[in-house]
């Protein structure tokens, strides 16, 4: 069948049956349908819609693009958490190790920070020697030695999503659920997960920002899992504001380690709440427990015992990372950085984040990328000192940028300064975690 | 303006303004946009649609990609005739010449044939020498001295349209009106015309078949050309069988010659009518005739008289070709050829023709081509014996064959039988020009 002909049907608004969306995934993969028949299909795809059988098609072939993780001969249940990815969102580094310490295998393949986003691989990357640049047989044997890892995609996970996402990106048709579904998706089957969980984000700092999305986006994903024989639940959660405190490579390790020493400060209770919640979802998922308050009471127990940090420790030194910034976490934070306070220019009650220039402006400076291809500086990054519904005075300290160079704080502190919306009224609190389906 | 906001803005529904059109339209000549960001987008006009606005705008810069002929030097009135493609469909080669001894200058650029339909070029390249090949200089000289001249598409000439076609060509957005329109008027516009009559053909041998969408590109033709001051005409024209007599490069100049001779027989006068008819509506369109009565009797003076038929010979010569084939047009044919019969099995009435498997079996044998790049067998052909409404018995020729092997008519054989509908009633007769628009 010519791409002409797939292309016509999908142009024309019909379904295209799941040998039709084989023939394309194929073409993707062994250069049979040329780029410009791709997007041109992929347009076809957005416009036109595609429904439910559909998307698991294509998740499907876009999964089989690649090779599945065998890890069946690790007898702990296999559980993940992903995030659709926000600002100051460094659950993973948390959830990873208390998941493992709590008897599940956690064979976490994550992705770099792009636009206003940060990604796990970058923040992994500020912990000196740490690698994450495994084979599927290295990450058994980190798993096997530790409960966890933590890798990069590889070549084997589902390559048409890599060539696929490339030429979305560069033709907008980025913003499609049924497409996200299956970028989502068919990189984490390729885990072998008995169970996932998915947090869903919701508000400024999201890809998606409005709810209804969100919620969409979740019951497909959640749909998508199970038509896989995945266990998988979906929480969406908030992200009008960054998460926690920190925003930045390396800063928010440090906020991840401290948490996982019990030294986490008040702002920092929001990341280890949503920390805790998400991994209990993910235990009761892979049947570790029954219900999520006996999973929490797990959890407590390894955050209290040190055991979820000793399991961190361990990973750290299987990928060849610094151990010694479990025992020193500040050795993570680079001394010579200016700090530069982002002050309030009125009175009244934090209302509102813009949560996405909160991450732009931290990318500005270097703690993020404009194009895949860009570096990071790990060092740089943002403190957040108020949360939405704090009483402010004018003068007070909204944040603190941590920059190499004074320019760059003069680049980027009017807008956080105007980021933040000031106003008379108490606003009306909203809960971290807004829906579970 | 990045491609990505243009591309969203159709994505979205949204019209484009003509500034972005222009932006797109550069990006598809100097490489600024990939090829994968312009298949994107033709597929989002594809689907969401372009209004009139848009359809001039992009026809304007894909225009202004090329260069328009200065004929200002040339006192006549420019007109050219275009077909939106037929199958027999040889009337350029009549008209030129008639219109060309009745005062007009006729600059026609023409393509090549693809897929079921002939192409002039290739038509014209059956005259042993003649060049297709001119620079815009050589063929004002040409026009200069015999009134008309005949060349393919050169670089100068809408380079947009070229690239952008082929794209098209390989992603199913083809057949969408307000691209097609720009496509044709583009390359028609840039030969600096005062006047222009288009052969839009409906029925089956043509690229739209429904005459209601025939009629729409009719009408959009039309307004086109007249939003760059170009006296428009368009004639909807039936080709729910071949045009005259003969199907196949060589046979079809034959056919030609023999009625610029005077001596076509019955089967070609459907050819004459048709090129008498476009050509009388040039001369109205270009002012040199008031009436088509009056046009229609300048051009019978001008078949009558030779004049017309001079004006080839005179052409031929200028371009290089033979001019020999006016005196003895049936040096054109090749001699050893087979003549293979196509037998009508039934008895009754000629009801139907489909007259694209027709075009599609003379291109099997070689006769057109199925990609841009496949060389072309001018010598093989076939010609009609039967007109629909023609009354039937079982064994009567169909048509004929002409090929270089037994094998070619047995591939076709076939296939051409089965192109013909023989029914009991005498079907409703249709008229050769069914609306001038």
């Amino acid at each position: 069948m010519r791409p002409q002909e797939i292309i016509a049907k999908k142009r024309d608004g019909k379904s295209l049956s799941e040998a039709e969306i084989g023939i394309f995934i194929d073409g993707v993969c062994d250069g049979g349908w040329a780029d410009y028949q791709i997007t041109a299909l992929v347009m076809a795809m957005f416009i036109n819609g595609m429904n439910r059988r559909e998307q698991t098609a294509i998740t499907s072939a876009m999964l089989h693009s690649g090779t599945i993780m065998d890890l069946s001969d690790i007898d702990a249940p296999k559980a993940d958490k992903h995030s659709t990815g926000g600002v100051g969102d460094k659950t993973s580094l948390i959830i990873a190790p208390i998941a493992a310490a709590c008897g599940a295998a956690v064979p976490m393949v994550s992705g770099r920070g792009l636009g206003h986003t940060g990604g796990t691989l970058d923040k992994l990357e500020s912990i000196p020697g740490y690698n994450v640049n495994l084979s599927f047989a290295k990450l058994k044997t980190v798993m096997k030695a530790c409960g966890f890892g933590m890798i990069g995609q590889t070549k084997q996970i589902a390559p048409a999503d890599k060539k696929l996402y490339a030429l979305r990106d560069a033709t907008a048709t980025v913003p499609y659920i049924p497409l996200i579904v299956a970028s989502i998706m068919s990189k984490k089957l390729a885990e072998g997960l008995d169970a996932l969980v998915l947090d869903v984000k919701t508000g400024s700092g999201a890809f998606i920002q409005k709810f209804s999305e969100s919620k969409k986006l979740a019951a497909e994903l959640c749909a998508t899992g199970k038509a896989f024989g995945v266990n998988t639940q979906a929480l969406i959660t908030d992200m009008s504001q960054p998460l926690g405190k920190y925003v930045g490579n390396a800063h928010e390790v440090y906020e991840c380690l401290l948490i996982l020493r019990g030294e986490g400060d008040a702002l920092m209770q929001e990341t280890l709440g949503l920390s805790i919640d998400l991994t209990a979802n993910m235990l009761v998922q892979c049947k570790i427990d029954k219900t999520i308050e006996n999973a929490k009471l797990r959890i407590e127990n390894v955050l209290r015992s040190g055991e979820a940090l000793e399991r961190f420790r361990h990973n750290i030194e299987l990928q060849g990372g610094d151990p010694m910034i479990c025992d020193k976490p500040e050795k993570l934070l680079t001394k010579s950085l200016k700090e530069v306070p982002i002050i309030a220019d009125s009175s009244g009650y934090l209302t509102e984040v813009d949560t996405f220039a909160v991450g732009r402006a931290v990318c500005d400076i270097g703690g993020g990328r404009v194009k895949a291809e860009d570096g990071v500086d790990h060092a740089v990054g943002y403190s957040c000192a108020k949360k939405i519904g704090d009483r402010m005075r004018k003068g007070d300290t909204l944040g603190v940028v941590y920059c190499r160079r004074q320019s760059q704080a003069d680049l980027i502190s009017e807008k956080l300064r105007n980021a933040y919306k000031i106003g008379k009224e108490i606003p009306k609190t909203t809960k971290l975690i807004k829906a579970t389906v």
